[in-house]
C-alpha cells in the first residue's frame, strides 16, 4: 500500500471532471489538484509554452509527494507528454487511456476525436489509435468555444447557443459517419448531453478523463499502490489565480456540496528555469 | 517633437485595434506593441494576478525606451490603472476616454457598458461616468463570449450563433433603454456590426480603443511630443507566446496586408519580482 497522494494537475479547473471519475473509482485516495488558473488556457498557446508550463506543474506535485502524476488535460497530454518521463513517479495522460478504450469501442472503424486547437493539430489522438490499429480511420475537429462555453456555465442540455455551436462544430464528424467520439478535452463531460444529442445515439463517447481515472486506479491496483490507510482521506486543491471562483466551480466539476477550498501558489517559481 | 516610440499593451493581440486606429490619426508614429499571448485573457483572472501582470508588461515597454505607456486593455485599464502612475512617461487607459466620448453622446442619460467579467465586476466605467456627471445612469454587462467569439473568428456579419449570443447578452440593456455602448474591451470592436445591429440604429457605439487612440493623439499633439521625423516609422510587435499565428491575427486587427512578424519575449523576467 502507499498513502501518498495521487498528484493530477491541468490547465484550469476541467480536470476536476476527471478527479470526480477517479474518486468516484477509487474513493480511499488522498489528492493534490494544481489548476493553472492563472495561465488558462493551454489549448490555444504554443508547444514550448505549454512544454514550460508542464514542467512547472510537473514540479510543484512532486513537491507535495506525489505517488504518480496524472496530466488531466488534452493539451498536456498531446503536447509536453514528454516532460512526465522522468519524475520518477508514474505519469499518465489523457490520450492512450482514452484511445484504447475507443478502439475496443469502434465497430466500423471509425473514431472521431474533439479537443482544443493545439490537441487537435498535435495529431497525438490519431497517432495513438493508429499506433494499436492502423486501418482505423481518424477524424478530429478543434472546438475550442466549447471551453468557454462551459467556462460561461451555458451547460443546459437545451441551451440554444451550446447546440448550434456542437452543431457546427461536429457536423463534419457526423458526416463522417464516425461510431465513436472521444471527448479529448477535461471540460467537455459538462455538455456531453448536447454533444450526445448532436451527434445521435448509435455514436459512443469517450470521456477522455474518465478513461485516464480507469487506467490510473488499474496500475495503482495492479502494483499495490492503493491507499488502504482508514483515516479520512484528503483533497487537497491550488491554484496560480486566486481561489475567489473556486468553490462554485469545483462544485460544478466534482457534483458535490461539501465545502471545498483551494490555496494559491506562485508556479513560475516550480520547475528548472529554461532558455 | 519626440521619435521615441508609443508603447502599447494588452492581454493579447486584441489591443491591435486600438493601434489601427492610432495609426489612422496619427500614422507617422513608431509604435511597440506587446501583446501577453503567454498569458491570455486576462478578464477572467484575479485583479492581483492582473496587476502583477500589468507591472511586467509596462516594464518591458519602458526598456524600449517608449514616450509614452497605453494599456489597450479594458481589463488592466479598470483594475490595474494606478500601475501605470509612476512610470515616469504618460500613462493611458480606455476607460476613461470611453466614458468621456459616451457622456458626451448620450442625450438620454443611460448608458451601457459590455466588457469582461473582471472589467464589469471592477464597476471602474461607471465611477469614471458617474465622476464626471452623477444623473446618468450606468448599466454593465460581462460578455466574456465575445472574446472567445472573435478570436475563433465567428466575426461575419451574419453570423448566428454571434448574433444569438449577443442578443443574450445585450437583452438586458436593451431593455434599459441605453442610447449609448461602450465596447469596453478591446476585441469587441470586431464584431461591431453585430452589436450594432442587436442593440439597433438608434445607439451609438463607443470604441474604447478608439477614443483612447484620440486622447493619445491629442496629448502627443498638445505637448509637442509628436513623432517629425521623415524615416520610415517602425512597428515592432513582442508576444509572450510563440508568433506563429501572430500574422493572420495580426491582418485582421489592424486590417492591412503588410507583411508583419513578432518577436517571443519571457515576460515574467520584467519587472519587480513581488511577493
Amino acid at each position: 500500500m502507499d498513502s501518498r497522494p495521487i498528484g493530477i494537475f491541468d490547465s484550469g479547473l476541467g480536470g476536476l471532471s476527471a478527479v470526480k471519475e477517479l474518486l468516484d473509482i477509487v474513493p480511499n485516495e488522498n489528492i493534490v489538484y494544481f489548476g493553472d488558473t492563472g495561465r488558462v488556457p493551454y489549448g490555444t498557446k504554443s508547444k514550448s509554452t505549454i512544454l514550460k508550463y508542464a514542467r512547472q506543474d510537473e514540479a510543484f506535485l512532486l513537491e507535495k509527494d506525489v505517488k504518480m502524476v496524472i496530466a488531466a488535460c488534452g493539451t498536456v497530454s498531446s503536447v509536453a507528454f514528454d516532460t512526465g518521463k522522468d519524475l520518477g513517479v508514474p505519469f499518465l495522460g489523457v490520450v492512450k487511456p482514452a484511445c484504447a478504450a475507443a478502439v475496443l469501442a469502434t465497430k466500423n472503424k471509425k473514431i472521431g476525436v474533439i479537443g482544443t486547437a493545439t490537441t487537435v493539430s498535435s495529431g497525438s489522438y490519431k497517432k495513438a489509435i493508429q499506433s494499436i490499429d492502423k486501418d482505423i480511420e481518424v477524424y478530429a475537429k478543434a472546438c475550442s468555444m466549447f471551453v468557454s462555453l462551459v467556462e460561461e456555465g451555458w451547460v443546459d442540455e437545451n441551451d440554444e447557443i451550446t447546440i448550434k455551436t456542437a452543431e457546427r462544430y461536429l457536423k463534419p464528424l457526423k458526416e463522417k459517419g464516425v461510431d465513436t467520439l472521444i471527448l479529448g478535452c477535461t471540460h467537455f463531460p459538462l455538455i456531453s448531453a448536447i454533444i450526445g444529442k448532436v451527434m445521435g445515439e448509435n455514436v459512443t463517447l469517450i470521456s477522455s478523463g474518465g478513461a485516464c481515472a480507469k487506467q490510473a486506479a488499474k496500475y495503482l491496483k495492479d502494483n499495490n499502490m492503493l491507499n488502504e490507510s482508514e483515516q479520512e482521506p484528503k483533497r487537497e486543491f491550488f491554484v496560480s489565480d486566486t481561489p475567489d471562483g473556486f468553490l462554485k466551480t469545483a462544485k460544478l466539476f466534482l457534483n458535490t456540496d461539501s465545502n471545498l477550498n483551494a490555496k494559491q501558489i506562485k508556479i513560475e517559481n516550480y520547475g528548472k528555469q529554461e532558455n
